[in-house]
């Protein structure tokens, strides 16, 4: 395949900046870097039918859209191709013919944080990183050791101490170095900033390079597959996404960005929903007083360990995707999502994790509310397996 | 599409028996009925090409060769289709450039029992069925749960009461009733067949239903597509794969007989082998003995549980499959296994179920021993994820 990153640009002030070196924020304002790609290239160089007619491998059926230009960086461990659910039961509870869950559980290392990090990790191997350091809830801890131990990279995971059990035994059993902080992921995102910079490891925190979302950006691309009508690629009305860093939201609008300006979807775009929990919710608190930013919210408390990120980096992408997108951001109890999560398994078969089962008590309210309309084609994302935080459920009663 | 299964066949005595009536095991010698099919009819009803050029759609990209023949009770939650890994790291170590994981951990419900499922439960919903019960070590009665829950048809498990903490969560939140039991497998057995009759619940224990096989034999199917060589499908040299109750392997045996006879393969077979733990090994003792059935293990223990199945049922089938192919039979120790498992996440990036793990123990072995040379297409089945053992795993020290 044919080149065709062409340069990072700043989310913010536009600033252009080399793709073929390493960056992290835009040193000009210190905003998130968006990969920027030549798209007549990429549209001289595949068609649509051809990206469907590809095997599985992983993210890479999308890689003229995707960083690494060398296939033998292109790592892969089976990340992306996910299923998309038709759920009956579970719609018809709520009144909806057409609800539907894609299912990111089913990811190597058990969720969506495998996407980013199959992108994020391979291109960093490609520029010639040796070892990587993140911050993370959990998940995108043991995603980005899996991912270094594929390629025999090194890898340093700063994780807030009561993550969940499976997050830290998964990341050294990677073989990754884990260190439990004190605090919440930011707390977990300074410490890492700072041993990154003393021992010269490449930092992956969210938005803080410009490659992870790229890889998170193929959840919004394999939409256009699975709504295909009549021969064209399309999307559902309405994609509920639950939204601790955000860089899945952002990605999947970037994603629908691109497919615009290369002719293969339209103008038209589901209405974004960001569900959070009310432990924790600082994008629908920006969102419900109009705000263009985020503030960081005091004493985060959520069981959906993912949903808890306080201070969000995209915020202001975030936000500007629920307005151009006409979308909306809703808060949910810890109690909701548990309800929604026993609900999921009995009516749907999945184990979701809690900031999936997050989205279905969101849609009961939406519905509800008549925001979400009958005969709507309606996502749910489920961003990871409820089989990795067995802790917070009740222990099996016989 | 048309329907193409014709009856079914006692693996024994040759018994031929209505494939539209609920069937458990041969009413005349007792022993398991397998699926025959119209091969004629599939052949010229679909050909390779187009089944490869199908959308992901779980087992039922192979509908054709499947007992199921109403799509309405097609359950999918997104089983099979599970990557090829290539491991370089790994192989490397032992000396094989051609070390590939076949990864079944990433199917939902985290293991390769999904597959057998999704065929099993939607046979039994199309024959009326509306209560199943198993007995299981573990991961078939998730299984079963979870597809039982999609299509609102109830679900009864019987596990031993020191199966995995997962096992029994997910059986749970699932919706299935969960009835722990003191011993192994084969006395959950006796339980579940007893509680089955009483009740009238369908009994889908290992081989004593025909059709969790045909779910199963899709990992055999999948395996053409993978090695395709110059346009024709093919297969890899060795196929190691952990023995439990072995449907695995002998689904994968009837599915290679049937593309041949269809004419998609050719008449070479891999090398087919047996990987069992030295705690509950009753195939390698058979198989080291030439005998032609096993006998039941003693004191079985090993931290691998779905290993721990003490009577096999389909033991003439499997020792049949080894001696056809040229394959073995070989045991490893608990330590071998958490050592493989260790090296197979470091190395590969693959958080493998300690089944998955005990196959890379005994491709060490094999190696050394010179039954696999350093130029063959070797190929691991790792059954499940090991996110679903992690009580099993010592807690991170930091």
């Amino acid at each position: 395949m044919p080149a065709t990153l062409s340069h990072l640009e700043c989310s913010a002030c536009g600033e252009h900046l080399n793709a073929n070196e390493l960056q992290n924020l835009c040193p000009v304002c210190g905003s998130p870097l968006l990969a920027r790609y030549d798209l007549a290239k990429v549209k001289a160089s595949i068609t649509p039918q051809q990206i469907e007619d590809r095997p599985r491998m992983g993210i890479w059926r999308w890689q003229e859209l995707l960083p690494v230009s060398d296939p033998q960086y292109m790592i892969t461990l089976g990340e992306g191709d996910t299923p998309l659910l038709h759920m009956p039961r579970l719609g018809q509870r709520v009144g909806l013919d057409h609800l539907y869950i894609k299912d990111e559980g089913v990811n190597p290392t058990g969720s969506f944080k495998a996407r980013g990090m199959a992108a994020g990790v391979s291109r960093g191997w490609e520029l010639g990183v040796k070892a990587f350091v993140t911050p993370t809830a959990g998940n995108a801890g043991g995603a980005m050791a899996a991912y270094a131990a594929h390629a025999g990279l090194q890898a340093h995971v700063f994780m807030p101490k009561d993550a969940p059990m499976t997050n830290q035994i998964e990341t050294q059993i990677y073989g990754a170095q884990l260190i439990l902080v004190e605090g919440l992921i930011n707390d977990a995102g300074k410490a890492a900033a700072a041993e990154g910079e003393k021992n010269g490891w490449f930092e992956m925190t969210t938005l803080k390079e410009p490659y992870r979302i790229e890889g998170k950006k193929t959840m919004g691309l394999e939409l256009a597959i699975h709504f295909k009508e009549n021969g064209q690629w399309k999307l559902p009305d309405v994609i509920l996404y639950p939204t601790g860093g955000g860089v899945g939201l952002i990605g999947m609008w970037k994603a629908f960005d691109e497919m615009e300006q290369l002719g293969w979807i339209g103008s038209e775009r589901p209405r974004l929903v960001v569900v959070q929990s009310d432990g924790c919710a600082p994008i629908v608190k920006a969102y419900q007083q109009g705000a263009l930013a985020s503030e960081i919210w005091q004493n985060a408390r959520t069981i959906a360990s993912g949903l808890r990120i306080p201070a969000v980096r995209g915020d202001r992408l975030i936000l500007r995707a629920l307005r151009e997108t006409n979308g909306t951001a809703i808060a949910v109890s810890d109690d909701e999502i548990l309800e929604a999560q026993w609900l999921v398994a009995r009516l749907g078969g999945v184990f979701a994790a809690p900031e999936g089962a997050a989205c279905y008590a969101a849609v009961i309210k939406l519905v509800e509310s008549g925001w979400i309309q009958a005969d709507e084609k309606v996502l749910i994302y489920n961003t990871g397996s409820g089989m990795k935080y067995n802790e917070i459920l009740p222990k099996p009663v016989i």
